[in-house]
């Protein structure tokens, strides 16, 4: 297992790394003064690729980043405000983005078009451009090679916790190191494209890999982590992942190297310790759910199915309620699409059978009550129609959900 | 208008036209002694047609009454049960569905086949045969011309009104009534297909009409209401709409005559008004919004965009916050897979201009407020990209959503 080979880093972040600082400060969009505004720096121009949402109305930040991953050979910065999307902003909220651009650069002293801009908050208002100039000013002023976890805790909304990680593993006798961080609790559906949540992810590497690699490398890594978890099935205009990679360690990744094998997997270590982070601090999540269906005649079937009961209201609901109520886990796999023989379905919760071949297995609701009330299990769909398989994570519907987005006003 | 030559009876029910009978006593399925089990008799066996859930995993009374579609001339009666929804309970399940046919036979002297049975309630627990029989035994006992709405009653699961309905126009000189009666507060999104909730709706009519013209007036009238529904996004094992045609008002209506169309938009007024009170009557809903897509490319753009709000989860608790966050209804258009151009998009609540061109239309949040104040309310889509539309109706999801479906057990 390539796992072994490397290890998650005490108090790691996206300034484990070396090479890079960052900073998180309190800005002023947010009314409750909690710190709303994050800047991410290498200190020498980094490669990098992005992933963002493949929403019809990609918010004003989202178009920018996309023009860099087109347009500029290498990023030195990202500045991330939360508390405003600039979505739906129109050619002003575009405008607005450059200009934030054009401040950072200014203020640290780089060309704009190596900046990367993202946004996270309410839809349709323009940004307050003054206090991004604040924001902007005060960061700069506390970047720093252990704002790692500051920042992290910036770029929060309703996360209840920041969400920060980092692997380290050795290259002959160099050390390289992968940081992370993210933040989203809901409006969690990504799909993101590489060129989707309002998820935001920032990675970065002190090895230095191309931009054409790194773009290969997120692509399978989001396909395999954040495009596998769903909060509310609603996806953002916002969500964005960016990986930059400065070669700092000194170690350069090449592709079909056995390098490049390890770092792809610590790569997608991070990705998925972070997705699953943020399926547990999901927008009032009390369970954390594994969706697995196996032996599905294709791959889309098992993700049919998968999602079909992933994003059920009414699973979601149950499983709030510690009621193991498999009716409405069927329901959904018949509703989903997929093409499968209800007669032989069997179902497990954990390792306990709860359908056997599309009718009550007969374990004791009781017993499967006891897995419901857990803080983690999974639900295991066995179709027994070929060899394909797909697993989704996400989470309990509660009321503290409908309270968090029947009230949420940044 | 057609409309106006059709009028609402008065506490008008499935025993409104004439040669009907009906029955709703406690059998005891439900813990609560609340009645659960109804009965429903043509005096004469009728014509009929069904439409039923489109869900891989249908339920046992589903198989069978597909099988009377196929299969029987004429139907004679219905007995439903609530409380138990025969579904998921594999070869032992269907005999128990024929079981309760011939038991209703036996006790109404009538054919087994000529019987069509449907069940609501709890997945995957086998009828408890004893209780059917009783309620056959008490039901039968029971059959009144004016037992229309208590029939209503027995049917009803997390509903918290019995829906029925009825309608007479003239043809000539005889009157022709339509009745019916609807269950269905949660698990709704209906795909009906001739041969989609769990919905249950029974029609009745005094007017004859042969099967196949039945069915063609039942698929149309379904696509126009039920399907156009969503409380949860969550479509059952048991849906299904049957209608029954006797003719006892003598009148015997004809494909494409003028009586037909007649019929044919007093029966649409019919499934409209009940697949309403529905979405009115879900579970835990506090109001009710009709989304309308307009000037879109293809009719599939608009029902995309249209189904994509109705059933965000983000859009519905922002209703019931009263919070006119229009942010989520583009969220949900740009992920619905629809085509068009987002900057051409306009977006009202009610009559109130919210978005213009993709942006805030800048109408002052506090009479944005206003309208999703109201019980009722349509949120409408303008994409500017054509000349096709679809409108779907939904509820909010409030905290009794949530306290419903975490503790629901029959």
């Amino acid at each position: 297992m390539s796992e072994q080979l490397f290890h998650f880093v005490g108090n790691g972040s996206v300034t484990t790394p070396a090479g890079f600082r960052a900073a998180g400060v309190t800005a002023g969009f947010k009314r409750t003064g909690a710190p709303d505004f994050a800047m991410l720096l290498s200190e020498t121009p980094a490669h990098f690729a992005g992933a963002f949402t493949s929403c019809t109305f990609a918010a004003a930040p989202v178009q920018l980043c996309r023009k860099r991953v087109l347009e500029s050979p290498r990023l030195s910065a990202a500045v991330i405000n939360s508390g405003n999307a600039n979505a739906c902003t129109g050619a002003p909220g575009l405008a607005n983005a450059e200009e934030t651009c054009r401040l950072a650069a200014e203020a640290l002293n780089l060309a704009p078009e190596t900046i990367a801009v993202a946004s996270t908050g309410r839809i349709g208002v323009q940004l307050p451009m003054d206090i991004i100039a604040r924001g902007i000013r005060l960061a700069a002023a506390e970047l720093s090679t252990t704002g790692g976890n500051a920042a992290a805790r910036a770029i929060m909304t309703t996360d209840t916790v920041p969400k920060s990680v980092a692997v380290q593993f050795q290259i002959g006798d160099r050390t390289v190191s992968i940081g992370a961080m993210t933040k989203g609790a809901g409006m969690i559906d990504p799909h993101l494209q590489v060129p989707h949540a309002t998820m935001l992810c920032f990675i970065t590497t002190d090895a230095d890999a191309d931009n054409e690699l790194l773009a290969e490398m997120l692509g399978t890594g989001v396909a395999d982590s954040f495009n596998r978890i769903t909060v509310d099935g609603d996806m953002s205009t916002n969500d964005t992942v960016l990986i930059l990679a400065n070669g700092h360690s000194g170690v350069t990744i090449r592709k079909g190297t056995p390098e490049a094998k390890l770092f792809k997997s610590a790569l997608d270590t991070v990705m998925r310790e972070l997705a699953r982070r943020m399926v547990a601090d999901g927008e009032g999540a009390t369970k954390f759910v594994e969706v697995k269906v196996v032996n599905a005649p294709t791959r889309e079937d098992a993700k049919l199915c998968a999602e079909a009961v992933a994003n059920s209201l009414l699973c979601k609901t149950a499983w709030f309620g510690n009621d193991p109520n498999w009716g409405r886990v069927v329901a959904a796999l018949g509703y989903s699409g997929a093409t499968f023989d209800p007669n032989r379905t069997d179902i497990f919760y954990d390792d306990m059978p709860v359908v056997r071949q599309g009718g009550d297995a007969g374990t004791r609701e009781e017993e499967l009550a006891d897995i419901i009330r857990k803080r983690e299990f999974t639900v295991l769909i066995d179709l027994h129609a070929g060899e394909e398989e797909y697993w989704v994570w996400t989470c309990d519907v509660s009321y503290d959900y409908v309270k968090i987005n029947a009230d949420y006003h940044t």
